[in-house]
C-alpha cells in the first residue's frame, strides 16, 4: 500500500534492534484518516471472503480493527492482556511473548465472543516473529472458529513470523512488508508487492 | 441517546458493587455500527467547538475515540498505562486509581503528541468516580493544552465523578447517565436528558 509505505518512510523512525517506531501515526497518536484508508484496503483485499468477525489484541490493534470493521460491517473482539474482574465466566487463554516489551503476557478472550464455525479475520499493527499472531490463532482454533485471513499493517519481512504462517497455509495480507531497515541511515526498504 | 440506552437495557448486565458489564458491545466485543452512531452523536453535541485532537486512555476508550475522531477529522492520542520501551523521550505522567481493577496505574502520554494551546476532546467509555478522567485532564493541562470538552458513553450518575467535573466548569456530554441500577432485578434507570 503505497500511501502507507510513503508515510512510514516519512514519519517512521528506525531504531537499533530492528525497532520501527510508528507511534506518531499508528500506535500512540493515531492518524484516523490513514486508518480509514487502511480499513478500505483490507476490505478490498479480503472482499469475497466470508468474514463474521474481526479479532485483534489490545491495545494498538484496537483502532485499526475497529475502523476496518466498519468497512466489513462486522463486530470486533479484542483479546485482553490480563485477567480483569470485569471479564467473568469462562475464557479462552494463551500466553504470548512480547517482542516489544520483552515479557510474557496471559491473553484471554471470553468464550461468549468467539464461537464454533465463525470465520475470523485477525488484524494487528505489526507482524515480527509471529508470537502474538500464533497466540491469537490458537484462541480462534480453541473456539472451533476458522482463521479466514490475517491482515497486518506492517510486516517485518526480515523476521520469520510471516513466512512460517504462510507455510502453514494461512492467508496473510500485509500492507507494507519491510525488507530491510538501517538504524544508522534511517533507510527503509520495502518488499515489492502487487498493488 | 435513546439507541444506546435501549442497548444497555437489552445487553448490559448489572452486577453487585455498582458494576455494569457492557462487554458484549462496547469493551470486549465491539459493535462498530453502534460506535459509529456514538461518534456521530459526539460530533452533533460538540459541533461548533474547536477540537484539534481527541484523547483517550487504553484500552476500552480506543475504539470509541478512533471512530469518533473520523467524524471530527482529527487525530487521536491515547494515554498508555505503563512505560513501554517503544515510547521514548519525555512523557507527561500521572497516576490513576482504577475502579474496575482496584489498582493504581502509571499513565503516560508522549510530549510529542500533546501541545500547548491544542484544544482536546477527551473521550472515554465510563465515568464513575472520575479518577481516570482527572488523570487525563491533568495530562492535558500539564501540556498547556485546553480541555475543550469531555465525551462519555456511560456515566454512573449515582457516583460523584460527573458532578465534580461539572462543578469545575468543564463541559461533559454523557450519552447515557445511569440514575440507579439494581443487581437483583437487573433494572437500570437512566437520567432524563434533552435529546
Amino acid at each position: 500500500m503505497r500511501l502507507l509505505e510513503e508515510r512510514i518512510k516519512q514519519d517512521g523512525i528506525v531504531k537499533p534492534g530492528d525497532v520501527l517506531k510508528v507511534d506518531s501515526f499508528i500506535n500512540h497518536q493515531i492518524d484516523t484518516l490513514l486508518l480509514n484508508e487502511i480499513g478500505k484496503e483490507f476490505k478490498r483485499l479480503f472482499d469475497g471472503s466470508k468474514i463474521d468477525k474481526i479479532m485483534t489484541i489490545e491495545a494498538s490493534g484496537i483502532a485499526i480493527a475497529a475502523i476496518t470493521a466498519q468497512h466489513f460491517g462486522v463486530p470486533v473482539v479484542f483479546a485482553k492482556k490480563a485477567q480483569s474482574i470485569n471479564i467473568e465466566g469462562e475464557v479462552y487463554t494463551t500466553k504470548i511473548q512480547s517482542f516489544t516489551h520483552q515479557r510474557v503476557y496471559d491473553v484471554i478472550v471470553s468464550k461468549k465472543y468467539l464461537h464454533e464455525g465463525e470465520h475470523i479475520l485477525i488484524i494487528d499493527d505489526f507482524l515480527a516473529n509471529g508470537c502474538a499472531m500464533q497466540g491469537l490463532i490458537s484462541l480462534v482454533r480453541e473456539a472451533g472458529a476458522v482463521v479466514e485471513g490475517i491482515g497486518i499493517v506492517i510486516e517485518k519481512g526480515q523476521m520469520s513470523g510471516g513466512k512460517e504462517l504462510r507455510n502453514e497455509g494461512l492467508r496473510i495480507e500485509s500492507l507494507a512488508i519491510i525488507e530491510s531497515m538501517n538504524a544508522e541511515t534511517g533507510e527503509i526498504v520495502f518488499r515489492e508487492q502487487a498493488q
